[in-house]
């Protein structure tokens, strides 16, 4: 039984291709490189009701995904994270059939340990011990105690200004954490030169190519809740949008092995950004294959505070191969969607996955969303991850009180 | 096809049997009520491989479950939660086969969520459009958010010190939220007067007698995760004890149906309490059948913290049948196991779920705990939600700054 089916590297945007069993970075042309598997030898020795009775997380897929072998997997039990209806907040924007992928219901909290999960594990295989990388907050966590898990020791540096229990997450798995006073992308120059200077391993986001592979998990999941369908719009908060190019080349490859339809239209995908950052929608709207660096970008959906991606040209290749857009949605909006979240359904979103929401009612406002469709919204994270978002004043009793009604 | 094999309640202490179609709250003895099935009809109807290619929640034991109708499920899509090997912490305290189950990868971060999908789904399906109750935060949270799904009206009552995040969960819901200047015990006093007064139904622990059956949905899984078997010992951190009486339930159940083998010996159940607040502990040392209240009752594992229970007796119970144990743990060595946890596995527990560690290998030392045996730690909730529990000095650098080695 051949446990993946990985075949080589690629790089999409001059071609070369790489060795996948040695470790490699970016292209020479400095792009990122993605993930190839021999599909055609998959499509005729797995069939996708093999996976049914397997274990409910992303290693269900793992001839998909680049591990080569079992004994290199370091989980935590991450994946096939809830697809729910949630008809009351659709009713309230006006789209009949709303479903939200939570991915808040995953170790760390957030989608981040998927790619945390691959990318570690295959980090491992190939003999990495020690690796580096700059974060908004979650990514570092996820890597950091994936990163304990494995026995790899993890430098992790952070803005000061990224959530605090994220924070916590990477100081409490022993991994040396540093904080700078300024962005991820000023995060990323320290990595950088450390990386140049120690020779570490540098799993920045899209620098080394397994992080991708775990997000695109996402698509596989998707795929399999629909009953091997797709839906017709997937909206994603985009920051660095390795979410989105994953679930894009995920749901390729479900074609190419025949699990879904040749013949589907693949769900328009929609790149959500916040207003305070946002590039991808500002090169979408300008018709460039690429961005530009966002000055002085600011939202409280810190995920999201990405001023210049270094894969923003595969997001956008996405977006314009699936008839999809990008769409930016301002702190207020998004910040009264996550209170209609957990008001109509309980589900207390993180902004990141509120802003998606926000987005999601805005198309359908303006009619991009018709009417039936079938809409999922992706949720990337726990909102009890930012308790700063919610404020709430709150009476103190003693304990003779009564309540009044 | 029968969706619940609900016939009736009775009361563990005086068997006086109630028609499950009413809404009850406690037996008139004021012993909390419990659920009984036509176990022989489930027997005869339903097979365990039928449930192996349900969808990943704990609605897959629907037929175990109280809710007549799968219209009445008010899901977020929890359970299935993750039975991890925890091989380097295991080796760390002598434990061959050690496991955990994490309940920190569900719905509001806490195996609260179990309690309260069962409990506000029946409640709905009965007919309750406004609750209340008391809680350490956690339940609450849960309870606060499920009703919100639900529709229907929560008050929530919790002491001032609970984890300010349950605090912010419940207000963005929606719930009336008020805090006491007191504990758990306080809370409930105040709860217990507003349902008297405006006649709320009352959601305490064990004072409806639903939650129970979600809980017990961690026995159900963990007999099918290790393949309709059960592991030697099971740990547990014991506040209201709800858990534990549910997985001593659970498995007493899944034996009665022959879906475990009869003649296969149950876990030796393990009920671990903070040394600030040990009743059950003290009850069993002394060998009584009750707890008495637990004064000046003190523990950062605050889930815990309750210092009289309604289903003592239940717990204590368990634990004569099982062959188990009580043992208390002081806050010093759990958080000790809590960045134990976090270092060698990459797993980042709550302070309850690190006293079951710090039990673990206490019992271990002592040789209850035997070479060979299958230890299960049950981590109750996700460490992100209690912030504070760790404290990082870390680092500060400028963007023009260098990581040093």
């Amino acid at each position: 039984m051949t446990y993946s089916y990985l075949s080589h590297l690629h790089c999409p945007k001059c071609g070369t291709e790489y060795d996948a069993s040695q470790l490699h970075q970016l292209c020479v042309c400095g792009a990122p490189l993605l993930v190839d598997y021999d599909l055609e030898r998959l499509a005729s020795e797995v069939k996708r009701e093999d996976i049914a009775a397997r274990r409910p997380d992303l290693w269900r897929y793992h001839e998909l995904l680049p591990v080569q072998s079992e004994a290199n997997v370091v989980s935590l039990g991450e994946g096939m994270t809830p697809l729910l209806p949630v008809p009351a907040l659709g009713e309230n924007m006006g789209i009949e059939h709303l479903y939200m992928k939570d991915e808040g219901i995953i170790p760390t909290g957030s989608f981040k340990a998927r790619g945390a999960a691959v990318g570690v594990s295959r980090a491992k295989e190939l003999g990495v011990t020690e690796l580096a990388m700059p974060t908004n907050g979650n990514a570092g966590a996820a890597w950091a105690l994936y990163a304990a898990r494995a026995g790899i020791r993890a430098t992790i540096v952070m803005p000061v200004d990224a959530p605090k229990i994220t924070r916590n997450e990477c100081a409490v798995s022993g991994a040396n954490l540093v904080l700078v006073d300024g962005l991820i992308s000023d995060a990323g120059k320290i990595v950088g030169r450390a990386v140049q200077e120690f020779g570490l391993f540098d799993a920045s986001t899209l620098k080394e190519p397994y992080r991708i592979e775990g997000k695109k998990t996402m698509g596989l999941e998707l795929a399999e809740q629909f009953g091997w369908d797709v839906p017709d719009v997937i909206l994603y908060p985009t920051g660095g949008g390795v979410g989105l190019i994953g679930i894009h080349k995920a749901l390729k490859e479900l074609q190419a092995i025949g699990w879904i339809p040749a013949e589907r239209r693949l769900p328009r995908l929609v790149a959500v950004q916040a207003e305070g950052c946002a590039p991808i929608v500002k090169a979408w709207e300008e018709g460039r294959e690429e961005s530009e660096f966002f000055p002085n970008s600011e939202t409280i959906a810190f995920g999201i505070n990405v001023p210049k991606a270094l894969g923003d040209f595969l997001v956008l290749q996405a977006l314009r191969e699936t008839d999809g857009c990008a769409i930016a949605i301002g702190d207020e909006a998004l910040l009264r969607e996550q209170e209609n979240a957990a008001r109509l359904e309980g589900a207390f979103v993180c902004p990141e996955g509120a802003a998606v929401f926000a987005a999601a009612r805005a198309l359908r406002a303006s009619g991009w969303i018709a009417d039936g469709e079938r809409v999922v919204a992706l949720n990337t994270g726990a909102g009890i991850k930012y308790p700063d978002t919610v404020s709430a004043e709150v009476p103190v009793l003693q304990p003779e009180d009564s309540l009044k009604r």
